[in-house]
């Protein structure tokens, strides 16, 4: 009896049109999650209009990638990423290093100072792991040493992307505060090693207790909360909610088969993912392509983010053989919201156009949108 | 990287004290659904204030509850409702003359005029199955009788509650426009009819294609579709989208196990059900009870309310014996959100006084809080 029919009708709107964008795209032999996000850019405000970013659907999308990267630490082992650590350390730096350098020396070539060419370098750097990890998830590769690298390595991009948007953020102060900046970073390498090296014993030791003692659904119960616990503590450290539920399905990762983990969140992600992609789509604004030059300023950018990215990574992971290094080197091409983040920070501070603001924001939605296909037949070829 | 504390920080809060307080509540041998609703109070905003009611808490609540009634849907065959139809509506017609009587009778002797009379009535009217349902669910009680008569008898009285809701709305208007009611009353029976007698033979035949040709998430993903689907439609006919999600899960129940769809669904209910459970208890204000006069008027509304329900249904459901008719009438005393919206509709015709109002609003938390034990008591001596 509540006026709630706009909640639900964007909700059931969302919620088919993905699936049924999602079927389409399988039969076409493309990936899902493609069609997903192009479902949301027929949905949004530049198109239907029938999808409006607000407090619910942004809140449902940002539950929904928190589950989608739970359910990939829970498949993911520990000891994997552990015995990747080092090529993944590698990678990450190599895939902040070569497109900051990139895209700071393209813009002192073509005239820019050095502000402008520090917002542009440090706005293609960070890579987002959620459209990756789900084209790994539904091609079942995520137990591949390069699905294995990428997921290690995008944790460490994490926090080397943070550290460089507290660095470019503070352009705006007089002084760079390297304290805090230290004290950040130190958190979040902490909070990492801690869930990645301790997190899985204490797990082992709690969960007797609990499967003991407790009701049979308590283990789903405390998962639950750990992944929420931590997805929260991951943002008071200034690190990416998604980071955090990935680190609490990893130390959950060696019980999850025998709790019944996998079984139980799996249809919770399958019903609230969606959200997350279809929302990603309806925060496009397709009429911004129609601007005069854009397209020419988009080629480029996107060349530079994507070549840069993919070069950097594949050399990083150079060691592990062309197949698995050009692997890798796709599954970082995709871009999120920390480019975002620093590109209108560099707005605000008149250090970034309007245009190539708008540049930058249709690049991550290129490279989400180019990256999927490619790593699929990456993945493929045996 | 998004700036959403406060938003992972009110979801872990809600789920994890939902669940603690759910935890603590069995212990005690209490229902955990009251524990949930009192973790609610205890987090609201009129005492730890760490919850606030907003779109996205209001909106979680709203999908939580219709997965609990989809997924008890799910576990109730269409024919065994059918068998106890006549009761059910027998049920349903007493429970809702017997509340509008008293109430009515009592306003008058009280020496309140007809208009008042007639909105205290209408508030003490109409059931709200979420909470019943839950504890049926949780006693693993939803194959006994009773169970049956309360879910059908739910269904119908929300039918009635609606034509009730109707009228009383309109009395600020000229006349009744009786058309209109008889045509909205008309749809709603009409669906109802749909879903249970019609729909889920059409199941059975989609099914078997889609199951013959689609990938093995089929059957799963369409079920989230029509539970979403019909959920929407009956807010557009009037009726609670709960009733439409358990009408939904009513026509798949055929082949809830055979598509895996309790499986899938319950672990979606068990992460999203707490929501719904605690923003009811986020909702009152227990500052209300202190205001002078407020205890005796909520004793009395009290009384009325649950000694008038429970008789007039357990007169209905008199033919089952005298212990069925009791968990029936005990089951069907919860009030939900329609009596307040009856009551909020006479609070701004000057109909209803601000103290009536608040009473009615406690007097549903009551209902709320004191069924579910003497129910459990009820379901448990064989």
């Amino acid at each position: 009896m509540q006026p709630s029919h706009n909640l639900l009708l964007e909700l059931f709107l969302m919620f088919s049109a993905a699936k049924l964008f999602a079927a389409v795209f399988e039969r076409l032999r493309q990936p899902a999650v493609v069609g997903e996000i192009l479902a949301g850019i027929v949905l949004g405000p530049s198109l239907l209009a029938l999808v409006h970013p607000s407090e619910l659907t942004s809140g449902l999308a940002e539950i929904g990638a928190i589950f989608l990267l739970f359910t990939i630490g829970l498949e993911t082992k520990p000891a994997d990423l552990i015995r990747v650590g080092r090529t993944a350390a590698l990678v990450a730096v190599l895939g902040v290093l070569v497109p900051f350098a990139l895209g700071f020396s393209y813009m002192r070539v073509t005239g820019h100072d050095a502000l402008n060419a520090i917002f542009l370098g440090a706005a293609l750097v960070a890579t987002s792991v959620g459209i990756t990890a789900r084209v790994l998830k539904d091609a079942g590769a995520l137990a591949m040493r390069a699905a294995q690298v990428i997921l290690a390595a995008a944790v460490l991009d994490d926090i080397l992307g943070m550290i460089l948007l507290a660095v470019v953020a503070s352009l705006n102060q007089v002084a760079v505060n390297y304290v805090a900046l230290a004290v950040v970073a130190a958190e979040a390498a902490a909070l990492c090693w801690f869930m990645v090296f301790l997190a899985p014993r204490l797990v082992r030791h709690l969960g007797r207790a609990v499967t003991q003692h407790g009701p049979s659904n308590s283990p789903r119960i405390l998962a639950v909360m750990l992944c929420l616990g931590l997805s929260l503590a991951s943002t008071y450290i200034g690190m990416a909610a998604i980071v955090g539920a990935f680190l609490a399905g990893l130390a959950l990762a060696d019980h999850s088969q025998e709790w019944g983990l996998s079984g139980a969140m799996n249809p919770i992600y399958e019903f609230l993912g969606p959200f997350f992609f279809v929302y990603l789509g309806a925060q496009v604004d397709v009429r911004t392509l129609a601007e005069p030059g854009m397209l020419s300023m988009l080629f480029t950018i996107c060349v530079l983010a994507i070549g840069s990215k993919l070069a950097g990574c594949a050399i990083g992971a150079a060691g592990l053989g062309v197949r698995d290094a050009l692997r890798v080197g796709i599954g970082m091409v995709p871009r999120g919201e920390v480019g975002l983040i620093v590109a209108s920070a560099g707005l605000s501070l008149h250090a970034v156009s309007g245009r190539v603001y708008a540049a930058v924001l249709l690049m991550t939605v290129v490279t989400t949108l180019v990256a999927p296909p490619f790593l699929r037949l990456a993945l493929r070829e045996k």
